[in-house]
């Protein structure tokens, strides 16, 4: 049977070969810069959002090893004493920059970056890429739902079809963060505050020995909450007129005004037409309707778009395993070492120009247009460049240079901030609704081009020319020593 | 930040209502009976193998709610004292059967029935689903890509795309169910005993002057665990023969036999190709060739057929996410309720025919050749019925009833085992390696035809002719209602 679990286990055998491999030979103390980055936005989407911050920052917290983890390692015949020892006492010293949670991002920017000691930045590589991984797909997935949806609400209510406990639980959260609105997970609302909601399943209706009877005893118990579920036997013809009857029997003499069904098989559109016209003609135009049954940010457009008469979308299994695509590919590349106090920029070289990383310590700005505060590209500098906002910024395509913007009238903003420093929490961690809220906002500030689902625009991600010509030259050397 | 959790309350929120609804009805005391099953095999698949039941009893038995908890669930004023009571000292008090985990299952036949009461039998349902869902999803995966890979070893290395903490662990878990050999992730190994593996990363590479140092560091710290990644900056001009220099230099005046090279990106059958032969050349027969980059059973398969000389393959997001489809459709539904000591079956009927149940409490027997010991047809009885082994036995399909099968040198083995029997667990918990190995004899007694990746054989799932007759009459009392 499971023994307890200390998560700073999930580790990635290699990072402790790595490690140990570091404390091992001269790199003890190197300092050094690693980023976080993907390459791809999932579902060829317009842009992603950025979620998971916070489990990476309580994950450092509790970075520790037990006696017991010290001792597994041992018993690998793999690793020094000193290495052993190391992790005994360890706790993370280094400095760790992020994008807030909530944040619009593109490829190949970083999302977070790390400086500290070789060992400490190996270390970490595993949970930063499992937790930013996740918790991006499903806040990603979630935003383009919603952005589906628009002024409806969107019940995320995938944990029975989530990949374990985390997925369901952040899975819940991430959604959240990315427009969301409810979620049918109790936990979720227990730990992070998402707001739960739930009513009944085909088994209540069935437990009774009428629908009808299914109904009227769930209105009684839940006169503030009633959503009944119409379709345990044949919609149309049982489901909604019993819901009628209820209401208008127990509900409308309370002076209730919230009620709901919900359709969850058969034809939406079609259904939920036939259903406005038969509460419409009893006189229940205040009644809502949920649909659920598979639902993603393309059916749901397509019910939308046919005139489905649909108030709330409960979006289960494609929203939480983000189905169309369940892979967000964070990786965690070096991009610096510091040799004698001076930062040394290291790249990747691969034969794929995309697989190229883009090399040393860096900041990331964005770009505003003053009038409208809209997102216009995004721009990465070496970090001891600054960025003068009184005059005009030109900006070139790294890989087309022939393709240049300059900006007049901008400002801009710093995205990448201070989370740890040498080791302490510096960062004031927003509440969930903080970030949903900057979320939102960071979606506003994206133009209507960048979120359509099909060939959505490409948002610049540009290089100062600095840092072009240090990615340049390296990719040069690298070359020359073919 | 994150408050202490209690995976006890990990349930979609309807259930709360439902439970509380059947306590405060005549359903309390209630007994039930609910099957989990599924549809359809995730990517078209010829079958599906069951995982997550240890999940499941240690949930079962760690099920509580502290006074946090009810204090949470009472502020939603939604729940009577009495249910608050109730779930104060709860303990799931009834019996749970299931097939052991393993075993290979297919669509429409009970994975797993509970019997309990109505609020008892409610409360499990979202996390049996979560966990079997999840688990027999990755185990599926893995046996394809295993089979696809034959002898050669399969490493499961997802974590990083992991959707959270229990994706990576438990998905590393059922995938060494499934047939993977070895996981990258450190936890899965400290609490499964999934061996570990892992040796360097390109980041390893980069932090040494030349490749040729890191590896060479790498080979002395770690002369018997040597697999040295080649691409980091040119496979075959210098990551082949650096690899080459260094076994000779450091492993082969040890005595090391074992040592490989890893290929991470390009084409993988042109690069394992041109390798071979550097390697062979050199006198290097015996270094192993390991591959890995977005390899699933698909590409796996294409691979061989090329003749890749490639040893073990690395598998990382499409096995741990099942990104071909994430999803594992397992419901949970009512089969059945006792009155006056009676059992009534109980049917959910849908104008969609594959999603009308298969009522009773009922058992499943699967019919294997007494020669060869392959699996022929399973059969779901209701449960007081017997199989007669000594008789010839003719079982016909639910739909097309006139396709009859009659088979007489054959015996059975009924699959669903008592797991909890009056909250009790009355079942011996195997070990993994037991596990893994039952997984490989039920995937043996599988026919080829079952395990073909496109259109492969549906396996047989027939009804006795009483159940068959219990569930058209069910069906016609229905149909004559409307």
């Amino acid at each position: 049977m499971m023994k307890k679990m200390n998560e700073s286990m999930l580790i990635d055998f290699y990072e402790f070969t790595m490690a140990n491999g570091y404390f091992e030979t001269s790199h003890k103390d190197e300092i050094v810069y690693f980023d976080l980055f993907f390459r791809k936005i999932p579902s060829n989407g317009g842009y992603a959002i950025m979620a998971g911050l916070e489990s990476v920052i309580e994950y450092i917290q509790n970075f520790n090893f037990t006696d017991e983890d010290i001792d597994y390692l041992r018993s690998k015949n793999m690793f020094s004493d000193g290495f052993l020892d190391y992790l005994r006492n360890f706790r993370f010293r280094g400095d760790l920059y992020s994008v807030p949670e909530g944040t619009v991002i593109f490829p190949n920017e970083p999302i977070i970056t790390v400086r500290a000691n070789a060992v400490d930045a190996q270390l970490l590589e595993t949970y930063l890429l499992l937790a930013i991984n996740h918790q991006s797909l499903i806040a990603t997935k979630a935003s383009r739902i919603k952005h589906a949806a628009g002024d409806r609400a969107v019940i995320e209510m995938g944990a029975r079809r989530a990949h374990g406990v985390s997925s369901a639980n952040l899975g819940a959260r991430a959604a959240y963060i990315g427009g969301a609105d409810k979620t049918s997970n109790t936990i979720a609302d227990r730990l992070f505050d998402v707001p739960a909601t739930g009513t009944m399943a085909h088994s209540w209706v069935q437990m009774f020995d009428t629908e009808y009877e299914a109904f009227k005893a769930y209105a009684k118990l839940y006169p503030n909450a009633a959503i009944f579920l119409v379709d345990t036997y044949n919609t149309l013809k049982d489901g909604v007129p019993n819901a009628i009857k209820v209401i208008k029997e127990v509900l409308k003499p309370r002076g209730i005004s919230f009620y709901a069904i919900r359709i969850d098989s058969g034809d939406l559109t079609y259904l939920a037409k036939k259903a406005r016209k038969m509460l419409d003609d009893a006189g229940l135009e205040d009644c809502k309707i949920v649909a659920s049954n598979a639902l993603d940010e393309h059916l749901i457009s397509a019910l939308i778009s046919q005139g489905a008469p649909i108030d709330m979308f409960g979006v289960g299994e494609r929203l939480i395993t983000a189905k169309s695509e369940p892979v967000f590919g964070g990786v965690y590349k070096l991009a610096a070492v510091e040799v004698n106090n001076h930062i040394e920029p290291k790249i990747k070289i691969s034969d794929n120009p995309e697989k190229i990383t883009t090399p040393h310590f860096k900041k990331l700005h964005r770009i505003y247009d003053k009038d409208t505060h809209k997102a216009c590209a995004d721009l990465l500098t070496v970090h001891d460049e600054t960025i003068d906002n009184t005059k005009p910024l030109t900006i070139f395509d790294p890989t087309h240079t022939w393709k240049q913007r300059t900006f007049h009238n901008f400002y801009t903003v710093e995205l990448l901030q201070p989370i740890f420093k040498e080791g302490k929490l510096v960062y004031d961690v927003p509440s969930l609704e903080v970030v949903r809220n900057y979320a939102k906002k960071q979606l506003d500030s994206l133009w209507e081009e960048s979120k359509r689902f099909d060939f959505p625009h490409r948002y610049y991600v540009d290089l100062s020319n600095k840092l072009w010509t240090i990615k340049h030259d390296l990719i040069n050397k690298y070359r020359f020593d073919d």
